[in-house]
């Protein structure tokens, strides 16, 4: 039979993503709601090896839910990948008498809670946040919808200077193993071609279909290119290609870079963030451990970390074949 | 079997949401993909009876997929209500050859379309668009995700003037039938209760609640009311009968009012216009008629036109729950 | 020869209005700078009667100058409008051997600081704090332009709607004693009419302007209204005047309310705050005294508090035939 | 004597920025109320030579106040510098009749027309539109102010990704010639440092001062760098200097780029664009020519084309200052 639970811990690890401050939130509230502790550590996993901690209750979370970033800070940890800074961390833990954590994160986080709970037997409930939303066991990872909104925004400004100049624009967007983000922000600013890592377009196509969309009328294009992109080229050398084959393009890059990860959170990462908290702290006081929350449909389900951790999610690869129709 | 279609019409009718843009020229240019005809009509059904319309090709959607609004507008017909406006409909269908409509809009949008459609026998297929959410059969309209972003920015700044001044603000937001915008953004936006007319909380509750909230050492809050709460009390009443009651509260009221309809739509109600409207038009080649496009975790669904019309969407009452947590 | 000023205080007094956490920030980090203390006290001048303050430093404004609202919190209070209040500030600033104050806020806050300031000798610098820039002594206020901007994409929005339905559009915008944000967001937002305290354009013109603007064929309508205004109707009235008169109008009315006071201050807002502010520390240290920070041109100038408090600031009339002129 | 206007054309010319299309619309409703012809010509000074121009009336100008770009588009003209090049523009213009030009645009835009009028005797009038506020005799360009915002706003959610993983960043703002952007944004945003091409910091002192920020405690940074810095360095080669010296930073670039000229318009920048136009088509029709209109203080006034094209705007060095004691 599981431990009662009395003391409950929390992170954010690895990149930051809007809405963290809201998981937090939840997670706090939800602790002082079913009269249980809870303790905030600071930059990730190194916040649980070298103790640095905070006690939160219900006030400490005030305001924070319209806010980016994440005020637990947050660290990628070469020193939980050790034996040794698990051994400290779990020092940590005995000492403050905690008994649970709530990791928000992505799968690099899920895979070093997953040992560490091995191995010190500390049920762990993983709630994911990321940009990327390359995580399996959830249709939606906190912080992607609104990184979406903020790309197409940003999209949106650079296509009324493409419009303005008759100009080629390739964007760059974050997605190093994924192409979620290029993809709907594709289709959600129009953009004439949309380069993915899980589909090798080829540069014979990619130069196709900008002589095509020239052919048509279009005097300014935007071609998406996710950072992960598999065709061989940066973006930079991209654009460079392009124009030497297709010199009547004036054609210019801009890498978006890190104004994805923040923001204000919207609306749906802020219910998403607060309804998936709620659950995790719910799942560990119900004696439950080692899953990960996750959206599907309208409902919070869960996931072994386990296979979180080993399987990829997949596109909607039907998402490319609308892109080539709207892009007529 | 079905006639093959050539031509098809499209209007927007109803409310106006964010994305109906989106959805237009994802019809217009599903059809020129699919070589088929495109006929935009103006302000909804009135269009079709007064043979208002224009060809739509490819070039006449260009740059619109960020506007708020619909550039066919939109209306309430009283005359297609009637048997001699939907006869003078279908004389200009007839007339121009149009074999099937694409009906962008809510259930009363559909209703009239489903007894034209009986009456003469012109397939029509609807798309959802409101910014309500209140329409069976799919989980998401268009329209919606956007009028929730808007919202609790709008709310986000009234949270900053609240807790300036420690105040108490009513803040009645849109939903005459449904609470799905109030329950959504009175989470995202952290208030302190949500008023909604699937739920009568009482008056009685109502002031414990701001009671102790004052108690907890709260010096300002925030209450949703969704236009259709049933409580027995407009906004304005709600307000003053809370400061009769509870006098140490300053309080004050907005109705945040039309600016919920427009706006540039978020990443994800484009998407969602632009995959539910090229499947409208797929669905009526494919010899598909009289049901509605909807959104069912991540894939396009179909549900029957009769279901739409007479049956209700749930809110999910779990989110009530989630608040009362947050709200600690 | 003035006293050497070693320890300030700061209060935000009035209406909150967004840049008044820059403004906080300046002052804390000018006296940082200068290595003078710096305390800000709480709700206004109830902060300076009751005692409620608490010591600044440069690290305890860090991350607000983006935030709206006040951290310090703002009221009206009557209490120092009595000589007893006022005493009780006097023993609290003697006490905390507090030399001088800086007061942000609007002219209510600026007459109570001059009372203050002639009854006990300490030394006040104004600077002007409020969304409606009806301050005399400099052309922008902290926080008008903010206000300005969204309005105007308030405006924006309501116009989506209003475009889609042909709808006209009553909108009621701050300002209960000076135009300046109705004209400028009137003509930012192309409206058709701007009626504002400073000029009665009379119901028949009214009545007149929007037959004509029917005539030239526009479908939408927006007429922005200043809460002020002095037609004798409130905003509902109004629209019923013209409904009554212009039955071909379907007219709706937006009160926009309190989220014109918040949201993040724009980039103007925030320099102005920070130059206003240091420059009113600089002040103080340089022996000067009861005056206001004021902006003209590009530079900080300053305003003896007598004429701030006796002179009302006028509104470009220039503007009002701008508006007429593009609203052709 | 001046020989009478009867028919105006404009153009947009050089850099695109957002509030051109606000000022087109007033050139063409300022024409419109005073009963002249409006002719818009396509692609700068491309179009005058190439006759690619719209008759323009008070309709074809709805609904664009709110737009980014310039739907009259822009460009850099190679053959208008030369003279066979203004020869064809000057035979376009005859054959239209049209008698003189609004030119929206940089000083370069100014100077082409300088030229073409003393040539040909066409009265030219310059309205400046550049976000980099690089024009001499106007206090403000269209655009500027809204290219302020669109910096604030990307540099806060950098901010926010900063602070949570306590990281430095670089981030190169627009402005080759001059630091306007980068000064006011750097104050705005609350930068640590500001790299601006009028004043040369010097390395050394940007490490003092980075160590210096890092031993308050301060645990992430953000420099600014304008584009037209002149430290010898790019952004990505100063990145690497510091965190070559000062190893303990994780330093992260990036390069705005393109977003910086897009966006709707800022009230302000509507504004201004709105006034400085009337009065352009007013300045015309009172026979004057070779003038540029400005903003100082409130009031809209004149400059010659001739000092516009040879001197140079300062920036406000006050404001480093400000920046420096901000940033302690």
């Amino acid at each position: 039979m599981s431990k009662k639970i009395k003391r409950i811990g929390v992170i954010t690890s690895g990149g930051d993503a809007p809405g963290m401050n809201a998981a937090i939130r939840a997670v706090v509230r939800a602790c002082s709601y079913y009269h249980i502790s809870c303790y905030g550590f600071y930059n990730g996993y190194n916040g649980l090896i070298n103790g640095n901690f905070e006690e939160l209750d219900a006030r400490s979370v005030r305001n924070i839910i319209n806010r980016g970033g994440t005020f637990l800070k947050t660290a990628r940890s070469k020193e939980f990948r050790t034996k040794e800074g698990r051994a400290k961390a779990y020092e940590v833990l005995k000492n403050e008498e905690i008994d649970a954590l709530v990791l928000i994160g992505g799968d690099g986080t899920f895979a070093g809670g997953q040992i560490f709970s091995h191995e010190y037997d500390i049920p762990v409930i993983g709630v994911p946040g990321t940009i990327d939303n390359d995580i399996y066991g959830t249709s939606h990872t906190i912080g992607y919808d609104t990184a979406l909104n903020t790309v197409v925004e940003a999209i949106d400004k650079i296509r009324d200077t493409a419009s303005s100049h008759d100009r080629l624009f390739f964007i760059e967007v974050m997605g190093r193993d994924a192409g979620f983000i290029a993809l709907n922000t594709g289709i959600g600013a129009g953009a004439e071609e949309i380069l993915i890592p899980e589909e090798d377009l080829g540069l014979d196509r990619l130069l196709d279909s900008l002589e095509k969309s020239r052919r048509s009328g279009k005097s300014s294009s935007i071609v998406i290119v996710s950072e992960g992109d598999k065709i061989g080229k940066n973006v930079f050398q991209l654009a460079d290609y392009v124009t030497q084959n297709l010199p009547y393009y004036d054609a210019k890059v801009t890498v978006l870079g890190h104004i994805q990860r923040g923001g204000t959170p919207s609306c749906f990462d802020r219910v998403l963030a607060s309804r998936m908290s709620v659950k995790a702290v719910e799942l560990l006081l119900d004696g439950q451990k080692n899953v990960m929350v996750g959206l599907k449909d309208d409902d919070i389900i869960t996931c072994p970390l386990d296979n979180v951790i080993h399987e990829k999610p997949n596109i909607n690869k039907d998402l490319l074949r609308i892109s080539e129709i709207l892009s007529t």
